[in-house]
């Protein structure tokens, strides 16, 4: 992706300096979507979708919190750092639940031991990034 | 919009029985998602622009809060409240904060004014979705 | 909605203005959206959501269609209007989709019978939005 | 990004064989997207404000079909190969647009430059896609 490019090319990132953990948390953030999205799409077509419903809602949420957690992180400029690390915080429960409900598939679904990977990639993430902006303020 | 007739359809709310709170508040998402976008938009064809990059900032952010948080409550069905809950008060402060900011241009600007009067609904409406998911589990 | 007035408080419409067909698409739009996230949680709570698989992910897929082009039409000031129609007319595609496969269901499912409906009112709005982009240029 | 493995995980592609092309676009539309709002959030931090709102609404209006294609294209089990093959038309349409503006301002603002770049990749990846989802349907 062209996140570290792009966060380069901030002209308000005096000398170019790039917050590492923030622009990890972005590159995070839209791969969860997708894997969740993805996944939620596997499970529909699953013998066993009756049993899936938690796992898809849930697959939905996250990547709706990531897909706007992302954006967010990537306006960051000017905005109010503890605004951002609000949705940070909720973007990392949001994985959370997710990677908690997909490891319960993970061994019979391997969408669901994908994605359960990705949620707690951004899981994590989002949690180094929410302590990056209480304690710089980004 | 088709909010009350969707939630009335919900298969898992015995006798249609409909939590007005939490339909308000999916109604409330979508009109304050729109209404950012349109003033952020606005303030881009103002010759101050300059100086409301802040206010197209804030409008960005509680459009895509807004734009996460009514989905997420639309398919709250077995869904976990608590997390919808944090989503919803995530919401709410996006929404205080773009309705403080674009209320300091609402005598200059029109589509500030009225955004502010959007995002104020919007914080309010999720404000009383956050009693009744804490409260009743939704 | 403040679909209105956000249109009413565009600066660019000399005299306020407003084209009310394409006022009337941005609604539609987001009353889509929310009404198709619906239909398929619902879809979801059925005893029967593994014959509803395609049902579903036409919801998904029209939802996503509409959350882009209600924005992209409130921000229609400056933009090209032959690109704007392209999206209206593709989402009008979508919308014709999900309503066709709304259909087939709704004599079982009263939340099919309603996502038809919004599908329906969405695609008309669309059809009659990218004509007036096309003749007007907006 | 977790879509090499997500597309192998889908239970519907017999022996996890992946459509190469497929895969790539739901990657370069993620990339596409981020890289249009980092442009925009740039955009705004410029001196020269005043004379980048149509770079900035392109900007918006390509991550917004950008984010509703990525997902599309994600989400292709099943669907109607003609549906998504047009959203991609689409959406190479908006990135020759975004990419065509972006490099207007590319020698002033490298942001631009980079933007410009992450549209011509996704203008490509959507036009190859729109061809592979034509002639195998997907």
């Amino acid at each position: 992706m062209h996140v570290r490019a792009t966060f380069l090319s901030d002209p308000h990132l005096a000398s170019g300096a790039v917050n590492d953990t923030l622009m990890h948390c972005v590159e995070a953030c839209f791969d969860c979507a997708q894997a969740c999205i993805s996944c939620a799409d596997a499970c529909l077509s699953e013998e066993g979708v009756a049993g899936l419903g938690r796992c898809i809602r849930l697959n939905l949420d996250c990547a709706d919190a990531c897909a706007a957690t992302g954006p967010m992180l990537t306006r960051r400029t000017h905005a109010s750092p503890a605004l951002i690390q609000r949705m940070v915080e909720t973007c990392a429960e949001l994985c959370r639940a997710c990677a908690d409900e997909c490891e319960r598939h993970a061994e019979e679904h391997e969408h669901c031991r994908i994605c359960a990977e990705a949620c707690r990639a951004c899981e994590r993430a989002c949690d180094a990034a929410a302590v990056s902006l209480g304690a710089t303020g980004a």
